[in-house]
């Protein structure tokens, strides 16, 4: 029979060295409970594994594994239904779960933390959260994926101006437009992927720092779990939250790509390019401005994606210069983290609604297509086929839409005469090829955005998505 | 009588032109009632003066003015006593404060927002917001000021070695190390006012972007809010938020200051060092290794610098490349700005305790000072002195170190004539030269380790923090 | 006379109780010439303001005094002239410089060490550094000012829209939109005079850490090389890096304005809005593209935002954490640095010279204005003014907005009878009242858009510049 | 014939449409050359495959293939050797290479340019760059690896204290300690090798924006170059910038681990720890303090940690919000990412030579691991093991912990008694047990730090690294 536990002391997993109480202050300022609760259900999975381990060795009875599994299974049960009044003094989730099962099976529920060490607990907790938060998004990603891709496919004749430094540089199709996102998503996945993988490692048998003293079985657990590996050292086990800023870098890097694909947004639906029009649910109103119709979702993701940034920046500078093992600066880790989830994931959300909703003006964007000189290049490439080199082929166009810019015109609406001016390789078919449509067709190479190889990279990406062949 | 405004309409300030409801995960992802909630006070304030305002320049009744303050400063008491329930479905604080007004005292509540928008009202929030903050870090500053000047009074005579390169150097009192942080302090007081001075302009009258058309006494609102500036140019007031960078850098100074703090608290406290022992109210246990008494409160000050530069970093990628004049990109300025605030309160809150606390091993300072060589710099000075070139000093004293070395013994240990082998310019008078009470009372220059000129900068210390001249 | 000193040695400062040289890996490594160089100028003018202090304190004699002021005039010379070799095996612009001495006028150039570390020497050469910095900066923030003030000037009476959320809001002056960043230069110019002021301490006479054994005078010092104040804590001054955090933060806010006003030009040169023609010789062209004239100088401005916001970070994360006092990671402080103020000082140059060249069209900036529903929140504030609270105001306009929007109507164009359909209050001055000179004269409010007013900041501007009242 | 290219212009790929030259300032701005020009054998190389694929395919003639190769085979040839002077106007590296070639090879070098744009060149040379880069640098990792393996194996009986909180946690094998980091630099081997694969694509052949209209074969492009894939998206491809992000974010994770070891290594080489001994020639000393042996190399590791992790932010703050396709904000991507790889080269090999030189002071580190309470946690385990809750055993072993410690005694040093007056379950075993030899045996799990355990890690480093199976 052990010592009584003093009134106080019963809020925390230790103190039976000390000789006094925590500051009021510092339990305020160390506690994580306000946000790894977050994690409960992890923990109680974790918890479970672990009970059934002991259990299964013998470190334990089967009595008393399964007395906590079911205490374990009922405190989920109740959490899961917002009936668990979490009390605010204690230190962590982990003190919170152990404590309550502690009042509900008694003194039995003392023997669960038998081999493990809250340091490879909370290290489990957090490879599970990754790992679950990594399926959602790439769900997510999908989501966004399909509805740029039933917008392309419905714009795969839909000519407009391709930008280059923001001005028009040459026509592309909006589809091929919307399919460089696809692009830039489907490397996020593989990129989220990779991460999953290196925190599919489970750390639980690290203890503290230096392994256990018990006879435990790693590998059951992570069946019990689901992971692929088992870590191989417990000094790195306990310290290690690379996969925490790999997660964040790959979420800044979903963020970086939907702040450009926002900007577009923001870009095209101004009266001066005039080429989306937003549903009105996806658009806000102003308080004194009546007229107004503001693009807010589509800024609010351009903004947000700094603030995942400055996640990642903080977590990088709290690791750094950090001696092994743990620390209690890696408490650090999770709120930027879970804030990160929740805003990769309603930006993902923001985005795919927006964009199965949003009117594209197809007459505009081809209007802005043809204005200007957006098919100059193919008046070089075109003197560059009969032989000259290209880059005299570039000068002689350069001057030649200085000419017509001179004169107002556009490069279509020279005579032939006046481009044999400037060189004697052209021909009666230059106006063809000057054209929009020719020029889009032109460029047809892989990669390109020529009307068979669009249509063909979108096939592919329906494929991948698993959407009907057919259409969106 | 205006036509009837629709059941869903009524919660936005906006909605006139709109065919269609805001979608709800837009509504979700757009709102920010659940953050900026916490400017209620800041709020009504605004709206209290504003009201005024436009009474005494008859654009509404005095009736009318007196209903609206009236109804504001009901609410204002009303969620002081936490007895306001807010609707999560409203888009940020100033629509729930307007709506809820208009609940109380009817259509009147419509008059308010007359010649302002939320553009400039959110901007003046923030403004006293972050007005508020300084004055409260400032007070917080001045808290751990004074525990560190009361710890440093207590060891005026207390010899320790100096660091650098984490490397003993040279011998200093305790004191002088600690005063060292009270300057870095004071920068930090007197940035944080440089801000606050800059941070004290009112930015209502600028309207949505352009001013109003209405004739508002922008002074007027200045004085009852106590601003000592009117902004000058609308479409800078509506989307600068430089005051919160430059509090978020001043705030990252802080937080880096206290993190070298906290980063000498837990090596000294090692048993290596062996310079402190932490009150147990500043410590924590671990839950399996019984013995553990952790400095997890430095530990967390240090760790959570990471995530106030974070903050700063997502700010700054959310400004940049940002068009005039306001953009809802904005919205993303409060979340880190208030995280921040509390962060460095609390980390300012647990230190002063923990230093007030704190346990100095003042034994275990003075013979880590005397052992080595940390004053082998006096014997180098003691030969320049006698006119030898300090390089040619430093090298002979260099070769001296090397030779005791080899011989396992100190430098005060080697007899004058194994000094005088290396330069015959040492006399009798080396040995005490070379007592860390020798070294430290030499270096009496302004700013120097010297007891009389520590004993100076304390008094000076205490006159600044207006602590009785006599002791802490 | 002391011992010879080894051929290898020399290249250092130290060595003495040396038994083995450094690995070259090491060397290089270590080695900070290659970029502290550019001190050098700071490094000899604290120098000799040392060697000066020392003679008049006779800690050496005059004629040593003068022997080393000279060889180290002549040094800056020869390095003024570029004909001075760095040796690149050396570890620093101190141990060049000392060296170097050395070798012109012997054994007396190892006495102007004495009473100094490299320690304090580095941080002075850094204060006496970003000082120089930041009045060169403070020059070239005026110049890019005057070039805005300026072209404000020609386009007072310029209408243009005004945007919030890149959504036209209200017509505002163009001089108005660019008098907003002359605010924002303006606080940039405060702000980095308070980081200057906080750069004016002398740290020298703080030794290594502790402060000197030497009779020195720092005040002397400070008043040779300008110095307003002197450091109060020898520890601190030698470890104090706050000034370089404080401008890297004051020259990231200085280029996310910078970079806000390069997304304008951006924006404003596309076809899509016409508003600014780029003068050739701030444009450049494509390699392949021909008709291209890329905004490149803006768009750089923009993208370096970017480096020195990494710039801030990185310094940060290097201060994290330090134990006092000297530790080699400050030597990161340099490079970041240096390359922030090129960056800024070539963005403002090159701004400043774009503006004074670039053309606006004023036409397509009063079209732009008047389409839409600009004016409508004048046509609120109408409502409002004859006594409809602003809420119903704008909720009636918000009908008659989608009404005409439905029509394919301006407001404008709309009948007196119509506008009459929303409400009885409006007359026939209606139509004038929505005018966009109407509009924008009627935000008579200072800092409001109104010909008057924007006249008279920009009176104020010019006057703070120092330009000639009757024109640029 | 093509007209004349007037002089000034031949310092451009473009020019034909321009009727100005650009000024001064922008040329100074804007050019890349002085840090591109690093580039110059990946833009050889991607020239070189071109101009075969050209051929190949019948763009140009054999002949102009065979003179295009040869020109940029010398051209390669005379810059390796250093002899080939970059003009210093020039825009880029592509640009000075083109004209190069013209100048040895006439107007034939004016076709190497068909078919291709700067944006897919500078994609494939940075592409080709990173991939070479990671090749070299996971080369370097495995040389670290090597040197910490090396000096594992030469410890495996070596205990020291394992820390937590910077604590004294458990008795660990200096071993397991050092094969922890083997863990980490084995994961950023691993995600440079991802990023690899993600950079291992072939963006040459998407022209400017929108592919080309010529007949390329890419494939045979891809084959010549090395690429695994070729680019799917032409818009994408030129404005892609992930393999970049990717890879810094990997850099900032190896130098997190970096700065991780190094501050163990400024920490347990302070007499206070006294772990260590650095080699002299890994060390430095100081200009003032003869007797001082600094950690500089380690240090400037650990403060490099925070530059690299400023590239990341600038580079991610860079792409934040660009519309697509190419802006020439990315040319920013060039000069962090060539930091990066040199700091981080350098530091790796540096940190590989110091532990490779570096003396272990093993009887100070067991000195260390017995002091204290380190084994606290096995009697806890202890008693749990024999039945009581491990919950009620922490507690009653942070009681004796309290009782020995108010006595100044050791756990081990207690007796029986002492032992059996807080449980009955005391045995005579337990002073046994209390030995650090026991207590890192007993675990024996995998991952822990039992001998064994560790011997078998070791082994499989070693198979890993190819090192010979008996000895480092």
């Amino acid at each position: 029979m052990g010592p009584a536990v003093s009134g106080t002391r019963k809020a925390k997993l230790w103190g039976g060295r000390f000789r006094q109480d925590t500051a009021k202050s510092v339990l305020a300022f160390t506690s994580s409970l306000p946000f790894d609760r977050r994690l409960y259900r992890e923990d109680i999975a974790g918890s479970i594994a672990h009970a059934r381990m002991l259990a299964k060795q013998g470190i334990i009875s089967s009595t008393e594994g399964e007395a906590i599994v079911n205490g374990l299974v009922a405190l989920r049960e109740e959490m899961d239904r917002g009936q668990f009044a979490f009390d605010p003094h204690l230190e962590d989730i982990h003190t919170a779960i152990e404590l309550a099962l502690a009042e509900r099976i008694g003194e039995v529920a003392g023997k669960l933390h038998t081999g493990r060490s809250r340091n490879d607990q909370v290290a489990l907790d957090l490879r599970l959260y990754v790992k679950g938060a990594i399926d959602q998004l790439t769900g997510l990603i999908q989501g966004l994926e399909r509805a740029l891709v039933g917008l392309a496919e419905a714009h795969v004749q839909t000519i407009m101006p391709g930008y280059t430094h923001t001005q028009r540089a040459q026509p592309v199709l909006l589809a091929h437009h919307l399919l460089a996102y696809f692009e830039m998503l489907e490397r996020d996945r593989e990129r989220l992927g990779d991460c999953r993988r290196r925190a599919d490692v489970l750390p639980l048998g690290s203890g503290a720092l230096a392994g256990t003293t018990f006879n435990i079985d790693r590998d059951f657990v992570a069946r019990e779990l689901g992971f692929g590996q088992v870590s191989r050292n417990s000094l790195d086990a306990v310290s290690d939250r690379d996969f925490i800023v790999e997660f964040l870098a790959a979420a800044s890097l979903v963020m970086a790509h939907l702040s450009r694909l926002a900007e577009e947004v923001v870009l095209w639906s101004t009266p001066e390019f005039g080429f989306l029009t937003l549903d009105q649910a996806y658009a806000t109103g102003s308080s004194i401005m009546p007229q107004k119709l503001n693009p807010d979702p589509a800024e609010l993701v351009r903004g947000k994606a700094g603030r995942v940034f400055g996640h990642l920046v903080g977590m990088l500078a709290t690791l750094k210069a950090l001696p092994l093992s743990y620390s209690r600066d890696l408490q650090e880790d999770k709120e930027g983290l879970f804030d990160t989830v929740d805003t990769v994931q309603a930006s993902l959300e923001v985005l795919a609604g927006l964009f199965s909703t949003v009117k594209v003006n197809a007459p505009a964007m081809r209007r802005a297509a043809q204005e200007g000189y957006a098919t100059a290049t193919d008046a070089a490439d075109y003197l560059a086929r009969r032989g000259l080199p290209f880059r005299q082929a570039h000068e002689i166009v350069g001057q030649l839409v200085r000419y017509a810019e001179e004169r107002g015109k556009a490069l279509a609406e020279l005579s032939l005469e006046e481009f044999r001016r400037f060189s004697a390789l052209f021909r009666e078919d230059i106006h063809q090829a000057l054209t929009v449509e020719a020029s889009v067709a032109a460029r047809d190479v892989y990669g390109g955005t020529a009307p068979g190889q669009v249509q063909a990279r979108l096939e592919e990406a329906k494929r991948i998505l698993g959407m009907p062949a057919d259409g969106p």
